[in-house]
C-alpha cells in the first residue's frame, strides 16, 4: 500500500487536459472530500480530486493510474457510513457527481439504465407516468443510484421487494486497467458461469468502477397504508414480528421504534408525532394493487397484532399522517446525531428471532460500560442500527469506551448468527470486525477475488479487504 | 489438467477404510454416473463414486485427493442438462445422493436447512402444517436442493418469486483443500464483504463442495388459480406478455406454448389438453391470500388479454383442471425427448421484449437448417427452452447441423442482448458459448475466481472456466 507514487505535477498536466476544469488539487480540493457522513472515522484529504463526465474519462483515468500505480479512490454523493469513498492511502477521487444522467427508461422490459451519480431522491421523477416503480428505499434519499449498488443498500421496503442486489440486473464496469467490461444486462435470469455481477454489487468500488447500471423495475402498488401498533414493552413489539411476518398479509416495511428515539426526533424536527404514550413501537407498510385488496391485509394483521398484545392499531390512511409518521422514521439518525457532540454507529444484522435478545444485549452493554445507546432499525429484517453516543464525555474517555461498546456489540451479534453489516457495507471502518466474523480463510478467498479483478490493488485501497 | 494422478489401489483402500461400503470402482460402477440427463454430451465414467453422508467425509475426501492430486467430480441427482455432474476428467465422483436429511425446519426465522441430496419434490413433506412454503420451482422434481443451488435454477414460479439464489441464505461449504466454510447463514440482509455465497450460488460445484443449504420460506399463499389464454399466433401471444407483466397483477407464472408442443404432450401422456383451437397459448398462475384478493387481479389480467387480442380466457379453479394444465406443461421436455432419437436444447435468455423475435428467430434457423426446432419457456422471464430434433437424420449429417443450428441460436442471442443460460448452467457442454458470449477479459477473471477457492482446480475440472 505505501508504494503508491504520489500525484505530482505530469500528473495533474495529464488529468487536466483529459478533464479540463474537473481537476482540482492542492487548495482547490474542498474538505467535502477528505470525510464522508461518519467524520468520526477521520479526515483524508486526497492529492487530487477528478470529476468524470464519461466511461472513456473513467477509462482513460483508470489506465493512466494503473500504468503510474495511482491509488483511486470512487465516490458518490459522500453519504456512506463507514468512510468507503474516503482516500485513506491518498492518490486521486475519482467523483461521478457529474454522472448523472438517466439514460434509458424501458417501459416494455420495465428496465431503467442510469449513470451512477443519479440522486436516488431525483430518479423517481424518471418513471412519472410510466405506472413503474423503484422499490429500494434507503433513508439517505441524497445518496447516488451508483453508491447504493455498490454498498448492496437496504431501506426500509427490503421486507416485501429486496435489497439493492435484487434490483441490479446490468452494469457497464471499467476495471482498474481501464479495460471496459459489461455484467448481465435487461436479462431478469442468468445461470451463465460465476455471477460477476453480484460480486460487484457490494464490492464497494473495491473491484471496478461502475459507470452504467440497469435496475429492473416493477409496477407501481397503487395504493399504501401505514398502520402504527403501540406495545407496553419493546420485548413484546419485537416478539410480534415473526407473526407479522407470517400471517399473510405480505408486510412492505416493519420498523421498530422506542419512545425515547421518537421524543429525539419529536425535538429535531419540532413536529409532534401521532402517539406517545407506549413505550415501543412497530410500524408496518402494506402496498396494494387497490383498497379492496389491501383490506384483508389490514383485518389479518390488526387481528394478529391485537392477539399478541399489542395495545392498538392506528391506521396512518391519510397522506398527512402517513407523512408525519415516516418523516419521523426518516430523521432518527439525523436527530441522535443532533443531540450528541460525537456517536459511533454499527449496522449488524441478526436472524429475525434474535431482535429483542440483541436490543436486550445492547442495552446490557451501554448500561455496564456507561454509555448512552439508541437504535431502531428494520425489525422485518432483523437489521438493526444501534448508536453510541458520546455526551459530555472527554474525547479521551469516548474513545476508550466507545471502542469496547463496540467490540462487544459485534461479539454479541456474531454469538446469535449475525453479520457485521446488514447495509451500510465495509469501508476502512468496519474491517477489523470483518476480519474477526468471517475468519482468515475466508478474507484470504476475498483477497484472491480482488487480485482478480485489480491486481495491482490501486482501486479504493484499504476498503473492505 | 492432464497432470490429475488416477485413482489407485491405494486410494481405494483409503477411501474404503472412510466410507465402508460407499466405494464404487471398476465393474462396480454403475453406468448410471457416466452422464446427466443429455447422453448426448458424452459418456465419461469415473475411476470411482464416492457417497459421503456428512461433511466430515467430505473434507476428509477433499483433503486426500487435494494432497494427491485426484480430480473430484460433485454430483446430486444426476439430472442436469449440460453435463455439469460428469466426471470428463476422470478422477472421483462424490455424490450426495445419501446426503438427505432435513436438518431444520425453523417456523420463527421462516427458514429451513437441508442437507444437498435433499430432492426437490421430498423437501415440501417437511414444510406441511407450518404454512411456509419454497418458491422455487424447477420441471425437475428428482432433482437435488443442491444442485438446484449449484446450478441457480429457475423453474416457473420465478416471475413473482425469483430464483434459487434468492432463497439461498446460507450454505456450508467444504473447499477444495478440506477445510470447511460457513458463508451467510439465517440473516435475509447482508452488506459483509464481497458476496461468496452469491459466487457459490450457480457455480456448478467448482468453488466448493456444498455439505448443508440454508434457504428462506415464505408462507404459503392460500389461494390460487391458472388462466390458460389462447391467441391466433405466438406473435401475439408473446406481444401481451410485458403488458400482462406490467398490469399490477402480480403473476406467479407467465409460460408461453405452442400447439406443436402441446400435441407432443397430449400424445406422451395420453390425456388430452383442455383445449387446442388455438396456436399459442399463455398460462398464467395468480396466487393470493383469498378469493377475494384474487378477484380484482383476474378481472384485471382479464380485461388486460382481451384488449390485446386473446381469443378467451379460460379460468382453470378446480385442482383437476389445473393439473392436467400443469401436467402437459411439466411434460413438455420429455414428451419432445420421446419424439426424436436425440435432440440438443439451449437454454437462452433474452430481454422480455426480444422473446417474439427470438423464437421467429429460431424458427427461420430451424428452416435454413433443416431441422425441427420446438421451442417453450417462461415468458415471464426471457428464458426460453429451445430443442432440435434429430428425428430421421442420420448421426453424421445430425451432429454437422446441430453444431451450426447452436452456433447460430447463441449468436442470435448474443444479438439481441441475450445470455448463454438462464436456469441450466454452463457444465462443460456450453464452455465455447459462454467463452463467445462474455470474452476473455470476464473469462480470465472467472479463472482468478476460480484459484482463489481452488488453487489446484481439483473441483469439478473442465465445468464453467
Amino acid at each position: 500500500m505505501s508504494t503508491f507514487k504520489k500525484v505530482d505535477a505530469a500528473d495533474l498536466k495529464y488529468f487536466e487536459e483529459l478533464l479540463p476544469g474537473r481537476v482540482f488539487s492542492g487548495e482547490a480540493i474542498s474538505t467535502d472530500y477528505d470525510h464522508d457522513e461518519m467524520t468520526e472515522y477521520g479526515h483524508f484529504l486526497p492529492e487530487a480530486v477528478l470529476q468524470a463526465l464519461s466511461t472513456e474519462d473513467v477509462s482513460a483515468v483508470l489506465r493512466y493510474c494503473s500504468e503510474h500505480n495511482i491509488a483511486v479512490t470512487p465516490r458518490g454523493a459522500g453519504t456512506g457510513l463507514c468512510g468507503g469513498c474516503v482516500a485513506i492511502h491518498g492518490g486521486v477521487v475519482l467523483s461521478t457527481e457529474k454522472m448523472k444522467k438517466v439514460l434509458e427508461v424501458d417501459v416494455k422490459n420495465m428496465t431503467a439504465t442510469v449513470e451512477p451519480g443519479v440522486l436516488l431522491m431525483e430518479f423517481p421523477k424518471s418513471l412519472e407516468g410510466t405506472g413503474l416503480f423503484y422499490p429500494p428505499d434507503p433513508g439517505e434519499k441524497t445518496a447516488t443510484m451508483g453508491g447504493n449498488a455498490m454498498t448492496n443498500a437496504g431501506g426500509m421496503r427490503a421486507v416485501r421487494y429486496g435489497v439493492t442486489r435484487d434490483y441490479v440486473l446490468g452494469m457497464e464496469v471499467v476495471l482498474a486497467s481501464g479495460e471496459v467490461i459489461t455484467l448481465g444486462g435487461k436479462n431478469v435470469k442468468n445461470s451463465s458461469g460465476y455471477s460477476l455481477i453480484d460480486l460487484m454489487v457490494g464490492s464497494e468500488g473495491t473491484l471496478g468502477f461502475l459507470t452504467k447500471l440497469t435496475v429492473k423495475l416493477i409496477p407501481e402498488p397503487k395504493v399504501n397504508t401505514s398502520l402504527l401498533i403501540p406495545f407496553d414493552s419493546l420485548d413484546k413489539c419485537i416478539e410480534a414480528v415473526p407473526s407479522v411476518l407470517g400471517c399473510g398479509c405480505e408486510p412492505t416495511a416493519v420498523e421498530f421504534m422506542e419512545r425515547e428515539v421518537i421524543a429525539c426526533a419529536e425535538e429535531y424536527l419540532g413536529k409532534q408525532f401521532p402517539d406517545t404514550s407506549a413505550n415501543a413501537y412497530l410500524l408496518v407498510r402494506l402496498d396494494g394493487a387497490s383498497d379492496a385488496a389491501l383490506k384483508p391485509m389490514i383485518d389479518l394483521l390488526t387481528d394478529t397484532v391485537l392477539n399478541l398484545g399489542a395495545r392498538d392499531v392506528l391506521l396512518a390512511d391519510t397522506d398527512e399522517r402517513k407523512e408525519s409518521i415516516w418523516n419521523s422514521r426518516g430523521a432518527f439518525l439525523e436527530a441522535i446525531k443532533g443531540s450528541t457532540p460525537s456517536m459511533d454507529e454499527c449496522d449488524v444484522v441478526v436472524p429475525r428471532d434474535r431482535i429483542a435478545d440483541f436490543v436486550k444485549k445492547s442495552v446490557e452493554i451501554g448500561r455496564k460500560l456507561d454509555i448512552r445507546i439508541r437504535s431502531f432499525g428494520h425489525a422485518g429484517d432483523g437489521n438493526l442500527h444501534i448508536y453510541a453516543c458520546q455526551d459530555d464525555l472527554s474525547d479521551g474517555e469516548w474513545k476508550e469506551r466507545v471502542e469496547k461498546v463496540m467490540d462487544e456489540l459485534y461479539e454479541a451479534a456474531r454469538a446469535l448468527g449475525g453479520e457485521v453489516s446488514g447495509e451500510h457495507g465495509i469501508g476502512h471502518a468496519k474491517r477489523s470486525f470483518l476480519h474477526e466474523s468471517l475468519g482468515e480463510t475466508q478474507m484470504a478467498i476475498m483477497r484472491g477475488v480482488k487480485a482478480a479483478f485489480d491486481p495491482k490493488g490501486i482501486l479504493n485501497p484499504g476498503k473492505v479487504v
